[in-house]
């Protein structure tokens, strides 16, 4: 998108509602917070509002969790003191993005509570679509709520029922029968690592493997950056339990419907990082082939291909590979622009843009650019990027979008802005063309979607419209925020 | 208490299990977090830990509550930018003492919730002597619980009986139907604030009002603090509702029985500021009265009665009334010695307790002095300032304590050690006088207490051991943290 | 002072100008942070805007100094980390008070700096009248200021007369042939402990033992804290070099003139604690002493007497003592209004008097009541102490004051406002009496302040107007703060 | 170089001694505080230890200057709050970049101080070869130093030669015949904004004006950054002085010798950001003229050219652009790795390189990678990079290094290690080549420096060993961190 592109390394962006999530459990008892703490560093571009870390001792007393938690980067959150002092072999870790209304450290997870049968640390990825109502029913019959997030809703529903459920695993797939929406789930409950993924798998959730120790974590990346292998994807649908004993699946509980599945393809586009795989589909060559095609569906004449950085470079560099066209760099992206950046005033004579992207003169006079962007949702900062690669000496600027245009509000968990704010919402490919000052204007084709995610069952509700799950009769986002 | 009184103002002590609570409702709509704080400020000794403030508005959206938390003093915690951000024209605010499992920001209070009918905030003083039970209750019936502090406990339960009652007043009166223990509880839901006391009246909690606005306050001291009047102590069993309306107090859920009340003795012996009034007896006057009886009961010639401070203060000058020996100062305390002071090690030169009190060596040398203490619990330092006045040129040291023997672990909140830590526990008074080497030592005697409460019924079970309500089986202290 | 009394405990006035300084050489080779940091503690009371430590080690590397200094209280400033990172077993430390101009952490002491022969760290207490001068003379030959503390001066003195002196106590004497004012300093070289005191001793400076340790410091209740012994003061005029041969004072170098010795009155009176002893004379009996000529000069017919928390209270015992009338408290002093402390607004209902200070209502009701004091500055603070004790019910309020009326500005140290603030300026006894609405009003007569410090002689020059140096043509205080 | 490339943008490398300044004078009278702000961040990869601004308003007091400085990154330092509150038309700001040993705020810029003719605040970029000359000669005249950094001792040869020449910008120049070695200094006086590069213009410095403001910036990017044109750069030995009158440029004081001019190569091979363009040089374009000096030079046959991020990537694509082999991006980057980012313990199983850098296996799977870097250091980073490339299935790796090999300390700014650490000092291209396990090694020739900067004069010493000024006797580098 490209308000977030800007925002993508920075944090300081606030439309994206998405989390990474990381669980380890190393049955040789060595001590994982700090695996942990690298684990969330590499899903970082996942969420910079807020992480955590809770881990537990499996021999040790059971259901000790030693927690720490905060608003903020994990080098922000976490000091080597505050590693040292986690001790335990088995552990959750999450980082979390969020709008603004539930910015807060109370809403910050791992959510780790006492419940029947002890301690239970849970960290989540994705949004409930039927989180308001499950919040009302469970208040109806007494509930308290100490947070505004999906994980306390999801928490009630296992605590429930592991009264009448013989262990966590089936009171996790127990409470999966309530929940509609996306999820991928990383729990630990003193004895046991938990990962569960929603059966229509919106949400990634890997499975790798280090020595004697076995990780689940949102992207592939994690892993390589511990130095684990991956061993595969947890399935939607599937729970996959972590105990001693070694990994099991019970697929009892498992609410798999291949047909169903509707992987969302923003982790594709735009939320991943390029070195991760999901499902089987590498996210760098999903972004080559978005460029592959937009070369083949909308060429044009062009001296130099170039992306909006960071997510636009895979999609540019595609772009060249298939027309020929010489790729460059026409951008310097200031990577200091943290989330504690103060933005310029509207009086001032600074541009937040400008601040944050500054085009390479030398690479774009007097050339014709192929611009590659991922999206454009309300259209002024492409209108601001446009202008300033004309001001650089740019002779034309042709914009090529490695999505199609956006239409509808996702309730999974991409917080795309209400349709009013979208650019692409009552204005043709032309009028945006005009809007954003470019030479010319293509998006990505719906049918190139399927083919970029090479044929897996995808989610294109928010280009489309067709919802996998009826989207809820009240826009919930951020409802329920008080 | 011996330790504790030097660590009085510092906060830097972990033996006391106090809080102190605070509620406003102003009817003229005016912003109230800044009158919290300046009331938690009068309230800080009372805990020292972390504190908390919750304010909402009565004419504004339903249930909006802004919240701020943190570890640590009222100055420490509180910005202005802080205070001018909270708006709302209700609210309630907590200072928070505990023991060290415990210690984390997760228990500061209030507790802010959502439950079937919107929002609440509440806060807590005392300690429930069946909080196991009620948790463990409600654990099997599907409860999560993330802190470990028995408000959470006391909050589920107005959650459930909220379901089936027509409003939040008999919600909380339902709830005490199964509370056993102490708590002074102040509870604000979006319209109301809520005052209640447990049956036995162990912890105080009064009511004042200025102008427009009614207070609810754990002393009286913090009424004076913020220019208001005291109007009445709320009633042991009294559930008080304060609306729009007025001030209201539903007799029917009333679970009075003066037989049964069983104020706190150390209320004011130690824990509270002298400039409080308790259910009509003055914390001062108190003070003074030890202090007369222990002259009456214990006398012996000297020339000079010194009180260690701040606590031993009062005592000491009634001793000297009733004497006729000279009151004078002994020490030198230095009040900058704070929550985060750094201990001297065991290995250093220094010494933890000269660096808190120093003596007025022109003042004792060559003297009789007469030292009054409120508490000897371990004995140590006891020792080490009788040895400082020796030092100091002291010709004799004869101890007085305002109170009688330790001897019995308390469960409703004064966190006295256990039994095998006490020094009076198998000890008789003269091997303590020889352990502390003092000339003399005497004790309140028990049958004085009630004297010095003007008669009020009052708890004494941790120099009798008897209960008021039956302890628990196992210890409960500090169990649930895990 | 009556705002500054209040304000005594809690750093949070910005009137004085004192300071404490702190040195220590252990022969032993320990390292002295730690008892620097103790020492510090127990001179918090003379200074709470900023404090640092900086220390050597005689034997290591010449030259190597660890330095930390910061805005805030010895235990916001140092942790335990910090104090375990400065190794070295010579050191000094710093506690300052400052007006607001100058309140910047580049102002922090010690000033640690390197010259011609190393390493020097500088800590000082006082104030030069001829400062402004002597930055000028050293701008025009070149010189730069980084702050604006008259230890930047004195250092330029000592390291300009390095250049030709044999050794750093003769540069130190070089440099206070021209150095006019009050100032005591100790000074750190890479082997050398260098305690300095101005001719007419305005400011205290003492010697202690421990071990095999030389201690310099402001106050003796520093050495008490640490638990070294007394040696002597410093004497006024004198400098004392601590080296490995042991202590030396070359009289040559001293610039003692019996005649002229001129210590600041103010310190019995009001700024040092009472458990420290100035040059043969204890504090706590001076005020005692000043409390009975009060009674002796001063008497009036009364039920009880109350000292102004906490410098009053002295007084007001040597006042019952000389008059037979009864000592009691008045008075609950908040002990937690710090550094930090939110004032209230001008508007809204609460006052920083009664936030601080509360009367014992039990205690004064009905009573005819003599208040001591330790002075009056703008009367408004005495005047609502005065109100408060008569709104609790005092039939009568009697007002001393344990020192004679301020009339004039101090150029040495104690920062009392211009003369056109003093109340004592241009208003009778009688008026002023009326002004703070006491039944009567007396101050301490000048002629018993000579008596009050055992016959020393003493600088009176805020009450009397004869400067012992000639004060400087315009008003320096604050003049360079730019 | 390698180790100093992964942390480019990370600020946790200790390797190098760089430094940015910026100033501005806005004759429109408006608050340049958030300009410099914005500077500073456009500049923040030249320094990210500690960071200040100070800024003074030309129109009020005559000297009053208002300084914020802090260790950390811009945005770590700056609040909203701080800049509101620093009011001015004139200031200056610098990042810092630093060794160990003087890793200290005191050691923050611009030092701001008091000297004869009122204030004067100083921003340095550069190191000086005869600073411990200038200190001692300083000393042995009476001088004291409170930090480590040259601009003390340049501003003090400013100080000394102002009182006896006619104003600032002479007693600028008069202390430029002192000091020896690479300085681009940007200096405020409360009326006048000055620049000076030192005579060989090592270090860059460039002019820009937005509306009625000029600008003095390390680099062009800064202009940009805040929307400001590029003027022109300061010429080497050039003293520009900006005032109310406009700019001038006193011919008589500067020092040019455009024979002896010797600008960094390493400001356009690693340092500056690439949008950056130093005396008439773009830096993307010597990057990629490196690049395709490479492949002229060093052609091998492969199917992917891939830059070692950042300063890579543009050589990378010079590379490709010359020889026709595809770019293509190998890695990716953590971006959230940064100044506080905790190492992992050598003991851990993961390695700080991975935790940064990533590779992207798509890409390079069964391919032949001529990888570019800037430099190799140490070699053991290079190995390691190297290393994962074949991991993730690189059938060849083919290293090319965009500047020669390191071979000889750098006195003026460049922190090479020592010459042992180095692993070109000892060692043949092809040793080198083995211990990094490449397929073949190919360094930038010397001859092609000179092209790629545009045939400007550079220094090559680091490369060659010719030193444009004597190197001194000692290694001075961190020597006066004492």
């Amino acid at each position: 998108m490209e308000q977030n592109q800007l925002d993508f390394d920075i944090g300081a962006d606030k439309l994206r509602e998405e989390c990474g999530v990381f669980g380890i459990y190393d049955f040789d008892g060595n001590d994982v917070a700090s695996t942990i703490y690298y684990g969330l560093f590499a899903l970082q571009h996942r969420g910079q509002e807020s992480c955590g870390i809770a881990v537990s001792d499996t021999e040790g007393p059971k259901g000790k969790v030693s927690t720490h938690k905060g608003m903020g980067l994990c080098n922000e959150v976490f000091s080597t003191e505050h590693l040292e002092q986690m001790h335990g072999n088995i552990g959750v870790g999450h980082v979390r993005y969020s709008t603004a209304g539930s910015s807060t450290r109370e809403n910050a997870q791992p959510l780790v509570l006492n419940y029947v049968k002890g301690t239970l640390a849970l960290a989540h990825n994705g949004n409930l679509v039927n989180a308001p109502q499950l919040r009302h029913e469970l208040e109806y019959s007494g509930a308290i709520f100490q947070t505004t997030i999906d994980s306390e809703v999801i928490a009630y529903h296992i605590a429930r029922a592991r009264v009448s459920v013989p262990n966590v695993e089936s009171a996790v797939a127990k409470a999966m029968g309530k929940l509609k929406g996306a999820y991928s789930l990383v729990i630990m409950s003193p004895r046991k690592l938990i990962g569960a993924r929603d059966p229509f798998g919106f949400k990634p959730l890997c499975i790798g493997k280090r020595d004697n120790a076995y990780i689940l974590a949102s992207e592939t990346c994690a892993l390589e950056t511990i130095g684990a292998e991956f061993v595969r994807d947890v399935k939607p649908g599937e729970i996959v339990t972590i105990t001693r004993e070694g990994i099991g699946s019970n697929t009892e509980m498992c609410f798999r419907d291949t047909e169903k599945e509707a992987r969302c393809i923003f982790e594709y586009i735009y939320f991943a990082r390029p070195d991760s795989v999901f499902d089987g589909v590498s996210v760098y060559h999903s972004r080559i082939q978005a460029g592959r095609f937009l070369a083949l569906d909308s060429p044009v004449e062009a001296d130099l291909v170039v992306g909006v950085p960071e997510s636009g470079n895979g999609a540019a560099l595609g772009y060249s590979m298939e027309s020929g066209i010489p790729y460059g760099t026409a951008f310097v992206k200031n990577s200091y622009v943290g989330r504690t950046f103060i933005k310029p005033k509207q009086s001032s004579r600074e541009s937040a843009v400008r601040i944050k992207l500054n085009v390479l003169k030398e690479a774009v006079a007097g050339k014709r650019i192929i611009m590659i962007d991922d999206s454009i949702v309300r259209g002024t900062t492409s209108a601001l990027i446009v202008n300033m690669l004309r001001d650089a000496g740019a002779r034309e600027v042709h914009v090529r979008i490695s999505a199609p245009p956006f239409l509808h509000p996702c309730y999974f968990g991409t917080d795309i802005p209400s349709e009013d704010q979208l650019i692409a919402h009552g204005h043709t490919v032309e009028e945006i063309r005009e809007m954003i000052g470019a030479d010319s204007l293509s998006y990505l084709k719906m049918e190139r979607l399927q083919e970029m995610a090479c044929s897996r069952s995808i989610c294109t509700a928010c280009f489309s419209g067709n919802y996998p799950i009826d989207p809820p009769a009240e826009d919930i986002r951020g409802s329920y925020d008080k």
